[in-house]
């Protein structure tokens, strides 16, 4: 192998591979401008190839006969990952911060449906010491007779909203064709989980100069969250915040498996800030204090939770709603373990 | 109970509610124009609603003060389920068809590469008796450093290739703003596994008249595949062929676990056809003969499977793809499980 | 249905089902000794089933022509409920307390390999505040290669080591046939993840007097875990421990998924102790320390970790073992995480 | 590298890994007998080690600073993999056949219940010609207060009902107490899901002479199975028969999802008979028909069904039970699939 580069890839030749498979494979990386070097063994031959990561991962070498393996050695997330950028990230958005010493303090209704039950919402949640105001717009839902947000009239409330409290609003994009209607008002773009991996929706965002709110997809993993932000970031926005929303799995005693090992992963391997979204994940309401605790005391950044005046009266997700009126000792709780964790709220 | 019509939902109270609770959740469906029937028990009591379905589920019943649980009674598709149409759709397209007595073989190039590649691969599916021709033009790719298809210029290689082989076109759609490009050449359109529940896009679909060709999400369950489907159907187009794909499980032998439990359990669902894509399931070739017989045994009406003429030069999925000079053999084994279980290729 | 009792079931028939369908079932229910009573309605008719519950849900009825589903009104665990038992169960053990207000902190090597190595992690754990040591005699490992534990050999080093530091023993039973053996020496005995429901084990451990720490399966619900406690209890052993270690899913950026909302469910439905094991869910050290906390905050009762002299020559989880000089400052942060919750290391 | 001999293990070290760090690997290496060869790279290094595989692996090298990742070149399994036995194991019985040309039909009620239940069901698969009959006598229930089989009871009941239809007969052993009653009358031992990480029970199975149906666990991969099959074989007793009954996934459309690509897999991986349970993944009786099939078309060397006389009464596991007389019917279908696929019922 190389005495002075370290190989991009592994390519491991199966036992039985012929001498003009791996010659195949080396002159296939040669083609491609990348140096290989062979090694021989008793049972296996290995291939180590250096050049352009990029190119190399699109080879696709597994499709030649004789090859076993293909073992990446470095990450396929560049811009994104910490190796690039060792400092933690800070996303501002009108005065307030989340990342590195600041936690975010997201709330409000899941839908927004009339002015009043968002203003409602806005003053107890800003009161609360709250950082920004949630509150969905176009909503996605499993059924399509289901509730689906007040799409543009929300918007506009939203608007009016902030004037009065002063609260950034963060607000769901679900179509590329509504990107300038939720610009003129969004001060945080989300993505939801359900659009995790719509690509050319994420590049599209990659242009704009707002900061993205990205929501891990339901079955998606780690590795695959960076690579959505990686998306996002290779177009030039590189303020985006992470956020864990729970996974699918066996479990039904709750609605989605919140992941905090994957929060804690995500703070070794990205610079950006990483948020939870216990309320989601919980789908019941008496889950989500200790969810969000939790959530702070494993290194999160921020949360993101669902309140609303009257849950028992909300067109959407009920359930898991914290009622407004007790949402004051919610984030009182919550901000006890901010604070031993040392940080701030932003 | 009521004595001559069934409830479409009972609610659980909790051992400990109150009356007044009980109370408020059958004013609340009084309200909402339901009726409400209470039977109070030795520990809990049940409440059994009655009335317009669509807007009983989307009460927040779950979020009233002492309500245990809501127990749907009827399926939340309607349109789609076999309940409503008990006789098998065919879906044709340009003479070929796909469902009851229909085995569609659907195959092809994983992305248009040129001109060459595909007619080769078009050629060779054709020969073999495959019906229709699929083939990437937009790709959905985990990493932004992927290769991510040819897009319009793909498009019009497929219509030319259309012109000479005479197979209609299956071609992914990702984004509602190439719905008239797509639209422009393809016979079926088709929403890939991250798409399934980008709702706005499927509601696009439901207002054109094109048979759609909709993929299982990655971590959807058949509820949520046939509530996808509904989406489409709600607006209008009930020409819709469901794909199982894989899931996303812990098993990592394959690339996704492929279930056609599934299959089999829409078979009894919906009356929309139910097809299988053994080669994104499985991630390696020589797994995509035996799960697509398999398919075929399970009662699928047809399988959708990536031919290359050069997989080893393919810039996508090259270790899946089967090699064209293998398609004949392909095909002819799968169709003897399809004539086994009297059907005809359509 | 029933005035004055609530039913333990409900069995909804299908939309075509025959009343000679309807009064089969009524007569099994009958023949049960339980009482049915019927509810016709437009789509379906509901038979609610009043009697034992054991009885009750041992019946097959889903398999009776005409039946469409079978819902249980009651949870299926009893002894181990909160609704039996409202007040949280403390577990002591040599004058070290799990439970309701006390936190238990347990610590210890993976495998006991030596007396030195033992001796060495105890002083360690014992001095940083443990309450309780772990430590593997047998160890059930995946591989029929792999270091397969000391066996009887360790639970006499486990014995010394008890005599010299005072902490109770916690070690794994894997097999009825140790039963006595592991008696003689562990002051609480653990079962493992993968032995969850091996449940003549179960029953064994219900038999004797001793407490008994029970880990959640790879792949077992909430539900589970609480019915394979319940067959401890019924036998006779209520003093049972109940550990959170993460489940399978298709992240593998962690080694299991640690699932913190499995355990704040568990607070609301078992008066037990449940406590968490962070090492073997995240599989690697750095991971240990913020999942620890988070399991403080979300209310756990306690931690389970391993802790190793020089965990670069362990003999078994090498890699996620804290290595013995780091954990007195580990124990501390873990603490100022308990006290904030109010509570005390037991 | 070596030149003349293939690494067991790549170990990747850290970009920022110290020279000392990489000769600390060596060293340990080297104290294990192993040998290592160095490669330093731009951003990395490798060291591939050569040596005894069991040694190596179970070095914990990846706790070792500077380590980034540890490459297992070899498969973990031996005695069971195709790599070392190329020719397909065929398992015999009284004359009865599972493996490479010969398909194993094993059916029969899920507990054995009654002398007159057992006897009917074995008639009519006998007749219906299945190969072997399958009863249950120790059955492993998620709850205690379900039926528990008959034990030692049952067993005499499957004795005679064996002299009164000559087919050999397959019941669970559960614990290893019971082996010798359980040897006494069966002639293949079923190790369950829940006990196929049972390893000191599969370890006695090694040392005993007679054929194994090991159970996929839930949540156990391919690789685990297959080394679970490794613990029986390394003992001695590789007649091994391996079964695929499902595994828990997020669908709950069937109560497991049958992987049949993990049998597709394992035919690749293994030389050991692989059959499929379709029973117990389904859930559901019309859904067993359609998977059975599918199994054998997926290249299965037999099938496991439960078939009841009376499902409505069965004493469990009632929904999923063929009723007898449909059965002959069910293996006439199964065996259509059998032969197309070249081969013979055993």
């Amino acid at each position: 192998m190389a005495t002075n580069v370290s190989p991009e890839l592994l390519i491991v030749m199966k036992g039985g591979a012929t001498a003009e498979q791996t010659e195949n494979v080396v002159a296939r990386l040669s083609e491609a401008g990348a140096h290989a070097r062979v090694t021989r063994g008793r049972e296996a031959t290995v291939i180590g190839a250096i050049g352009e990561q990029e190119l190399l991962t699109s080879l696709p070498l597994e499709a030649y006969p004789g090859v076993e393996q293909v073992l990446p050695i470095l990450k396929p997330y560049k811009l994104v990952s910490r190796e690039m950028v060792p400092d933690p990230t800070v996303i501002e958005s009108r005065g307030r911060k989340i990342g590195d010493g600041w936690f975010g303090l997201i709330a409000g209704p899941c839908s927004v449906e009339t002015h009043e039950q968002t203003l409602e919402a806005a003053r107890v949640v800003a009161a609360a010491g709250s950082t920004m105001l949630r509150g969905g717009a176009f909503k996605p839902r499993t059924s399509p007779y289901s509730f689906q947000g007040l799409g543009v009239e929300a918007l506009s409330i939203l608007r009016d909203v902030r004037e009065e409290t002063g609260l950034p609003i963060v607000t769901e994009l679900m179509d590329p064709r509504h990107v300038e209607e939720v610009l003129d008002v969004a001060d945080v773009i989300q993505i939801g989980a359900r659009n995790m991996q719509n690509f050319l929706l994420l590049a599209e965002l990659g242009r704009i100069d707002r900061p993205v709110l990205l929501k891990r997809g339901l079955s998606s993993s780690v590795e695959e969250l960076l690579m959505a932000a990686e998306y996002v970031a290779k177009e030039g926005n590189e303020r985006i915040i992470l956020c864990e929303r729970g996974i699918k799995t066996f479990e039904t005693a709750t609605r989605y498996t919140l992941d905090l090992g994957a929060v804690a992963v995500l703070k070794t391997e990205t610079h950006l800030p990483v948020i939870v979204d216990p309320s989601h994940a919980a789908g019941r309401r008496d889950l989500v204090l200790p969810l969000a605790r939790a959530a702070a005391a494993v290194g999160a950044d921020g949360i993101i939770v669902e309140v609303h005046p009257r849950p028992e009266e909300a067109l959407s997700d009920g359930p898991q709603q914290i009622p407004a009126d007790e949402f004051a000792d919610f984030a009182r709780s919550v901000i006890e373990v901010v604070t031993l964790m040392g940080r701030e709220i932003g």
